[in-house]
């Protein structure tokens, strides 16, 4: 197979999230000849959202996602109508930073105050996401906001997401939006789907229904020691990241291959040697 | 619902195996009056075959299944080899012990000498557990040994088990056992499969098919510390197995109870204490 185009390279700022500001981020990636990149909303509100944007505009950066969106279920109807509010927030600044969609990670049961989930009711939750994203998309499609569904790994089905196959997202965006594949549609995270035997599949009705919205790439370390801070670099774990990227290619997506890693390994490595990374990991290994 | 019926919990020795020997946890079995148990083979070894199925034959208990067989994929045809004489032994264990079915972890991705994943060929792993499955059923269907595959948890899909849904599990009995639902079925452990949206259909079509051989549970913790040895007693963490259990039942299952719980917390605790809280949860929170 050969080595994608490197233009293509886009950075998840949570991948250098310890070392920089969302404006070294910046410099760092013009440093480094990188045309991409993913900021979170905690990042870009640090810095003000007006600030980050024009910083992305000058340096020439494709946003190819922001994150995030989401978080739908609540114990009450106030907690949910807080979510909407977020999200409706979230889409004006992901316009406002000419993002290519705002990302959605859906959430999980809904949580008590001290943030412990507060449900074992994985269907309701699942209703509750159904809904906020019907609710979402009326704010988002005409504001002209692509909404890109992550589903999340299974093991983070009560905590974060409670959409966890590509197969569960695109169900939801056939019910959902069916006759306008512009208005919602995926993320392709390797890190939360690699392990799914209907993947290729998977992968092949989202681009024949023109959903592909999003491409993240990092890899699954073995052993894997935590569960939320434990990715591998693109060429450490056993993910067969071309192999992925050939089922993205050939469903037609044409879109950026965003690096998002979250690592204590490398959130602790000199931030420069990370995009190096990025860069020497995304030719050769993925 | 009502409570289960306290005769069906059976108790998988691993929950005890830091404590007791396989001896000492049938007679605690007898103490606390369970009368299911489910023994692992190096704690049987330990013990040695013949006394151990002497000790579980004159307790009187249910054997809910004998853990275990699989970890089919190698990297060359020796290793499958060695694989397969390993299953026949098992199998062979599983008759002395008169196990309802001998379980299936199939294995993941291939590893080297140190046991590290050497390979990234999920999609071969697969083929190689098929091919080691289509095998094994040669020789433990005329020996009467029924084989249960567990569908693993996703996170588990690199080093422990590629099958890793109730529907993947499925295609592969219908496939390699199409007219005998006798030979080849599953195991359902709630802890692998609870975040699935289609479980319930899953179980359904297991049911149907006459294919439901076992039953584990135990819950899931938020947070869970560990990918391996953090799972959770009944009740303290966010599965909902009194529904689970409904569509078990829905589907025909009138099996045991098998209590599974890896944990360091529950390893450190006094075993008569441990099992006193299995048959408590069992009625109350399962």
């Amino acid at each position: 197979m050969t080595s994608p185009d490197p233009a293509l390279l886009s950075i998840n700022t949570a991948t250098l999230r310890r070392q920089w500001t969302l404006p070294q981020i910046v410099q760092g990636l013009a440093r480094h000849g990188i045309r991409g990149i993913s900021p979170w909303r905690d990042q870009v509100a640090s810095a003000g959202l007006a600030h980050s944007a024009r910083c992305i505009r000058e340096a020439g950066l494709s946003v190819s996602g922001y994150c995030r969106g989401g978080m739908f279920p609540a114990l009450d109807a106030g907690g949910r109508a807080q979510a909407r509010d977020d999200n409706r927030r979230a889409v004006d600044e992901a316009l406002a930073i000419a993002a290519r969609c705002l990302v959605l990670v859906v959430g999980g049961l809904p949580k008590d105050a001290q943030g412990r989930p507060a449900s074992r009711d994985l269907a309701g939750a699942r209703a509750m996401v159904r809904d906020g994203l019907a609710d979402l998309i009326e704010y988002a499609k005409p504001a002209g906001m692509p909404l890109a569904i992550e589903p999340l790994h299974p093991m983070y089905a009560a905590d974060r997401a409670c959409v966890n196959t590509l197969a569960q997202a695109l169900d939801l965006c056939d019910a959902l939006a069916p006759d306008d594949a512009h208005s919602l549609g995926v993320a392709v995270d390797v890190y939360h789907v690699w392990w799914d035997p209907a993947l290729e599949a998977g992968i092949a009705r989202a681009g024949a229904g023109g959903r592909l919205f999003a491409y993240h790439i990092c890899d699954w370390l073995v052993p894997t020691t935590d569960l939320l801070n434990d990715r591998g670099m693109m060429g450490d774990g056993v993910v067969d990241l071309a192999r992925i990227r050939g089922w993205m290619d050939a469903a037609g997506y044409r879109g950026q291959h965003e690096v998002e890693i979250f690592s204590e390994r490398w959130w602790k490595t000199d931030p420069d040697v990370v995009l190096a990374t990025c860069k020497s990991r995304h030719a050769s290994a993925s």
